[in-house]
């Protein structure tokens, strides 16, 4: 503790408290999107905020496992997990942190069972494994809820952030590409960005060029990984950890020509034209692109040859949201068909999107996008006469009945105080209970002006609509 | 792990997982107290899934101490903090778990130091010292957040709930009573709960019956404590709990009857008649009962000198929310001017009350009070044909720019199939696309009746209102 007595009162590190002014936007946002989703046949789902380590651990790569937040065993089992977990350090070579595939578990294994959700998939995958039976055959779901990750927390990143995925499961149909892709449409028109493009490529058309430039297709993933740098590294510097990875130079230069050869689908389906599985990449793209026009998503899929989508398990279309204003994407997804069914032993086709919720609100809070008013009551009542304090409950009930949001003030107060209290709140009208017993001030901001005049309580309501 | 291979998909113990049908029930409850709490002017707020342990250390017992989750330190910490722990147990004398008061910390608090949220007040109490200048000078909240309690799990037990609370802050009015009062019973019967039933006692009526009745201050808590389990031992069981805290018979005689003399806030008054602080109690009372009728509580605040409220934080009334056909209580509240402040130094007056949402989830389950049809699609729009499967996008975007909830399905299916699929998912209605590229099927369930018949893509919105 500091030098000071008093308690540390901020939010932990990398979380924040949504005070209700910023609550107030993002419950408007997250509402918007559920409604859009509901509108296209998704149901929503919400699974619990830690999950057991067995179901996390090993999915999300050495980072992951060591980015999770694991929460501490209880009683003995945690008396006998710190010795076990002390004699785990002092044996050599042994590692604090568990890594997918070690044999001897980590030092923290010893210390805990259950870690914080990570992301929405592998809580799905376990949901789609668990009530088989009684989920209809092919999932429609979105998800809106917190993931944790213990990263560094920096602008705009933090520890404690929300994720919103919508998934099909169990169709491979490509309506499905189109209708993840219109529904994402869909709620950024609603919350209104206009101008939103979803780059699309495909993840064979990549593998079909890395297979043209004669690089071995277990040197895939490693050329994959190359390529989702090209953002940020640029052309040369992809040839050069291609280079570095062993790539001949004619590969790697073969590989780019076929990447970095624009963006005009004709002319990738001519170099596919003798590569089945690139020419039936680009046939799914054609088609995708083409029913995307009867959805939301018309005019706004892009074909981008040089979209990778780090992540491994993609396996066919693959998707990145991007507006003009924002450097980094504001989310994306694709199809994975053999993630899902990691806890069934079987493959189980899906598609989805993830959104990037806070990065959608900062883009909204630049443009201006959030509705005016969000939240705040209607009208506020107050009295200036102590002895009429208890009348403010009724005429408050009164309005609220009749539908009206309506704040109270819970002491007489003087008239101008009143007003910069609905001021603050933004509240346009206030109700002012004076010595008259029949009669109220209303005061009124509808701009330009602002009425204040003496109103019947029996003629409230009509008053204040 | 067992025999089998299968992983284990269950969620983890004392937590579930919300599936549609569920999460739509919860979602409706939920959204009916958050437009209930909004018409009053409370205001949302939402804090991180986890605090600092020194935060929640100590405001919540011994018991509380160990029911917390804690999150394990990450790296370098880990390590040093196994060893410390290590050190810590071989320690005679030393415990495990960190008690509040507690010189030497437990081993836990050298392997963590986070942990995750107990309750709502804690968390609100650190917002109020945090952002006391962007707040208003009374600040009225509501929170609906889960909270986590490593309980033995049982029936309707959770290690994973949701609190739902609404507390006013920052004023001494007994409005404030009437106004909490009068939001919970708005949101019971909003919910169709109409024969709540809000127990009323005050603490500093309880105390003035305890001094009348000879019982020393500094034994107050304890007697509170006893008088609390008078609806689980009865009046023989609590008479007996007095007597083993070395209370004599003639005092606990004397505080029963004073107790247990009957809910008529006259025979109080005249008992108080001659203790200045117990008579202030029950003018307190009569204002709040009188005042609760101008609100929603009008006829349900029921006084009750036998309600306790085993919490030893509150200062003023007390409330217990009951139904008749639960043995439980749905929740409860009170004034408790000592405790938001804890972090700011100084005693700031709040009065609220928490709901149990799973309880009254349970009430609202038995009773059938939730509404018909909860998030089921309006209509399914399939093809009965593979050629024309396209055309089902088309004709459901055209559906959901007209406000409907349309569902598709992705693949050429026979139409009896798809009234199946519609039967399953609740959706009342289906527009099945055949051959005729003008003509479509509709198929309507509007009770008695199913009609079934053809109509033309163009007067299709029609069709279906």
């Amino acid at each position: 503790m500091a030098s000071s007595d008093k308690a540390v009162t901020k939010p932990p590190r990398g979380t924040r408290d949504f005070l209700p002014s910023e609550l107030y936007r993002r419950q408007y946002a997250a509402g918007v999107i559920r409604d859009v989703y509901l509108a296209h046949g998704f149901q929503p789902l919400e699974t619990p905020t830690y999950e057991r380590l067995d179901t996390l651990t090993g999915k999300y790569g050495d980072e992951g496992d060591q980015l999770m937040f694991k929460i501490l065993h209880r009683g003995q089992t945690l008396v006998d997990g710190i010795r076990a977990a002390q004699e785990h350090l002092q044996t050599p070579g042994n590692v604090v942190v568990g890594r997918s595939g070690e044999t001897a578990p980590g030092a923290e294994r010893l210390l805990s069972d259950l870690g914080l959700r990570y992301d929405l998939t592998v809580p799905l995958a376990r949901v789609v494994a668990e009530y088989s039976g009684k989920l209809p055959p092919v999932f429609k779901r979105f998800q809106i809820q917190p993931v944790w990750r213990a990263d560094t927390p920096g602008k705009a990143r933090y520890r404690e952030f929300v994720q919103c995925d919508v998934d099909v499961v169990g169709s491979t149909s490509l309506l499905v590409e189109a209708e993840v892709s219109g529904a994402v449409a869909a709620c950024f028109r609603q919350l209104g960005v206009h101008d939103l493009e979803i780059r699309i490529n495909h993840r064979a058309l990549l593998r079909a060029f890395i297979d043209k430039a004669g690089i071995p297709v277990e040197r895939e993933t490693e050329a994959i990984v190359a390529i989702d740098k090209l953002d940020k590294v640029g052309p040369d510097g992809v040839q050069r950890e291609l280079a570095e990875k062993g790539m001949s130079d004619e590969s790697s230069q073969a590989l780019m020509s076929l990447v970095m050869g624009g963006d005009d689908l004709e002319r990738v389906k001519e170099a596919m034209a003798d590569h089945a599985a690139g020419a039936a990449a680009v046939e799914e793209l054609a088609q995708v692109i083409a029913l995307s026009a009867m959805t939301p998503a018309d005019g706004r899929l892009v074909f981008d040859p040089t979209l990778a989508r780090g992540l491994g398990y993609y396996t066919g279309c693959i998707f990145e949201i991007r507006v003009p204003d924002l450097g980094s994407s504001l989310g994306g997804g694709g199809r994975y068909d053999g993630l899902v069914g990691m806890f069934c032993g079987r493959e189980i086709p899906a598609c989805g999107f993830s959104i990037g919720f806070d990065r959608l609100l900062f883009v909204m809070e630049q443009r201006g996008l959030f509705p005016e008013g969000l939240g705040a009551p209607d009208v506020l009542v107050a009295s200036t006469e102590k002895k009429r304090e208890a009348d403010v409950l009724r005429v408050a009930y009164q309005l609220r009945q009749e539908g009206l949001r309506v704040e109270i003030v819970a002491k007489a107060e003087k008239a101008g105080r009143m007003r910069k209290l609905a001021d603050d709140r933004g509240i346009q009208a206030a109700v002012l209970l004076r010595k008259d017993q029949d009669q109220v001030n209303v005061w009124r901001r509808s701009a330009p002006e602002v009425t204040d005049r003496m109103v019947a309580i029996s003629e409230l309501s009509s008053a204040l609509r």
